[in-house]
């Protein structure tokens, strides 16, 4: 290499999504954003880029930490888009006027945080969110599990698992044991890692933030899955706890239980899971997780919740609001495991090739005939190359059909096709060659 | 407002996309895409947050001044995306054994620039670039000049000229006046500003950077336009200089346009003309814009050329690569002009209101129902609204249909359809509703 040359390396954390994952993620994001539509979410898109104060303040500290914070040539504090929820706040409250209520969003892009490179742990990943602002109803709670489980079907998976508790429940919970205020959201915190820590571990994290024995072994209870449905789930929490709170959060929780128990598809898949608790601070209500059965390991695919109070900090009234984000590679990962995913390069069905040169302005002609009728096409780009580099290179990225044209077929007015997997070639006629690609491709 | 809340605002120079505007962006993205790939190009994506020094000395000298630039957490000089040709050529050079040769590629997303915010200009801004890498031969030009032509027609765009040119034979031209090769690219960046500042201002900026008036004279004279066509002006140009540099670009040019001149259907589009330049330091040999007819003053549209020594800044070989760049922002200008662009919020064709909260279940069966037929159903997320607010949500935001069931439909079987525009209202069986939706929208 010579010394004036620049390595090329990219930053760790960071990826390069070449063809070959570029053609899948796109794939799910059409198919992600056919089911936001479907269900009439309407699309939104806010900056790469916020002022700092917009953001802060809303993810807990540790979200402060991990955020792209910089200084722009304006002496501006500015920060990367750290989620998709706290723009949508700020939308709102900036365009009152503008924007319908209840307003239902989708956002599908790419977010930034400054987090330890591991494994499936990247510092830019895209989110795909929807989010409805403006509705108390657990009729939207409901609807967003819908869109969960809908989210789920469009992308082949099965057998998955939507885990649903509500963020009053919990805390009513917690206070009907004596917890104090201050320490609600430190339990709240230990008990989102039982998936990742088990019960000792949370015992241990409970014990550390300062939670009395009794009160720990009371809790570790209450989380204890008792191998019951979600009826039976419902009726037993009913009689745990009896203050304002608690009530609030069955009641709720048992109004979106309701309704999606009527779905006789997707019934099966959602389950009442009071340790679900999810890390996030502006959660108030219902909260939901999904897991890839067989994968849970991955983690949660796609959480939601209900956050009643966000949005009030750009206004001086609450606005309700709830949503949910796809974590896009998680999903992908689970995808992969369950061999929904193609390994393919190229894009184009036809590679034409050069076999000729003086015959290119026929090459042009052909890959424009292909393409009018709707089949993608690639026409060579080096046609000085011999014809076995050109064939090799739709072998090499998987272009399923090359078309070949030389002195003698041009005279006959006849193509050859070579059908790349099968190495058969076949001779047709010009005005075949549409057909044969079609009907070969079925 | 209380004193603890934040102010909803957005940075200067950036943009919340909201619905009626996003909704035509991601058609217009979807249409471009589907042409990328028609022509065989294959997704690549980079990440928003690259090394500095990968960035850096590739745009010219005001490239780097507005580059989003800071140190991160761990102290690395980092830069936000600043275009997608330069991350495509370390793409390339960082994974030449992975990624086949020759490589097309298309890219679609944003960039950032910290440019003074004016009509039109934005720091955020998307680019959708298809570039073929590691072809020399003027195929790939002329390809190039295809796919721009079968974007604008993708995009409804009829009346379009693409103006194409060649660096090389510019190069020429200047080296046979006699200037000195340390000018060539001021006496571009004077060129490139013609279409701005037109003939006089050109003179003046060529002047100011020391070009002796005799000169200035031949320059200027070499670029207005003679009334010809692309044969008259090719025939004319092979006579004026006679230098190596010159007599390249010249091939270069006539072959690319031997090969657009044989489409029946855009020959005419395309046009030579020897001002074109472009701004950006590295292009070599064609370069070319677009305009919209009629809206000229938007500037060009989709623009770009070969930068056969880009690459080459990440390795030790030089490798010949050249593409197109689509300006999202100017195109949705036009567009908007050309009356192309529709004005809708809503994604849904039908709302599901709440007539009766009893009924609750039967909406969400209804809208089940019409989703599974591709429908695109909102359901409404108040259902404690009254109806009449329901209703004129729906036509706030332009969804066609709205359903309506109440306690008598539902003991006959039936249901109401309002169409929204045409203010009548229809009650049909519930078994026809899915026929009577997708009867009305055609």
């Amino acid at each position: 290499m010579s010394k004036n040359t620049i390595k090329p390396e990219i930053l760790k954390g960071f990826r390069d999504m070449l063809p070959e994952v570029m053609n899948n993620r796109l794939k799910i994001i059409e198919k992600v954003r056919a089911v936001f539509e479907r269900f009439g979410f309407v699309p939104l898109e806010t900056p790469g880029l916020e002022k700092t104060e917009v953001l802060t303040g809303k993810y807990g500290d540790e979200g402060s930490m991990l955020m792209y914070s910089f200084k722009d040539k304006g002496e501006r504090n500015v920060s990367m888009r750290y989620d998709l929820t706290v723009p949508l706040a700020r939308v709102v409250a900036q365009y009152q006027d503008k924007l319908p209520r209840p307003f239902k969003r989708y956002q599908i892009a790419p977010v930034y945080r400054a987090d330890k490179p591991q494994k499936g742990r990247f510092r830019e990943f895209y989110q795909c969110d929807v989010d409805i602002v403006g509705s108390s109803s657990m009729t939207s709670d409901a609807e967003c599990v819908f869109v969960d489980c809908e989210v789920m079907k469009a992308l082949g998976i099965k057998d998955f698992e939507i885990r649903i508790n509500n963020r009053k429940l919990l805390n009513g919970f917690i206070e009907s044991i004596g917890v104090v205020k201050e320490k609600f959201s430190d339990v709240l915190v230990a008990i989102d890692k039982l998936g990742k820590i088990g019960e000792a571990g949370v015992e241990k994290e409970l014990n550390r933030r300062g939670i009395a024995d009794d009160k720990v072994k009371l809790i570790i209870d209450f989380l204890k899955p008792k191998g019951e449905d979600n009826l039976q789930i419902l009726e037993r929490l009913g009689n745990i706890a009896d203050n304002k709170t608690y009530r609030e959060g069955f009641g709720e929780l048992r109004d979106v239980i309701n309704l999606v128990n009527e779905d006789d598809e997707f019934a099966d898949n959602i389950k009442v899971d009071v340790s679900v608790a999810r890390g996030l601070a502006y959660y108030t209500g219902t909260v939901f997780e999904t897991f890839v059965k067989g994968y849970e390991n991955i983690g949660s695919v796609m959480s939601g919740g209900r956050y009643d109070k966000l949005i009030g900090m750009f206004l001086s009234q609450d606005i309700p609001a709830l949503g949910i984000s796809l974590g896009f590679d998680r999903l992908y990962v689970a995808m992969d495991e369950l061999r929904l995913l193609e390994k393919k390069f190229a894009t184009a069905d036809v590679l034409v090739t050069f076999l000729d040169e003086n015959l290119k302005k026929e090459y042009f002609k052909i890959a424009k005939e292909l393409r009018n009728a709707g089949i993608k096409t690639e026409i060579y780009s080096r046609p000085k190359d011999k014809i076995s580099k050109q064939l090799s290179y739709a072998e090499k990225i998987s272009i399923p059909y090359a078309v070949i044209l030389g002195d003698e077929e041009m005279k006959r007015d006849e193509v050859k096709v070579k059908n790349m997997k099968a190495r058969e070639e076949k001779t047709v006629g010009r005005d075949k060659l549409i057909k044969k690609i079609k009907d070969s491709s079925d």
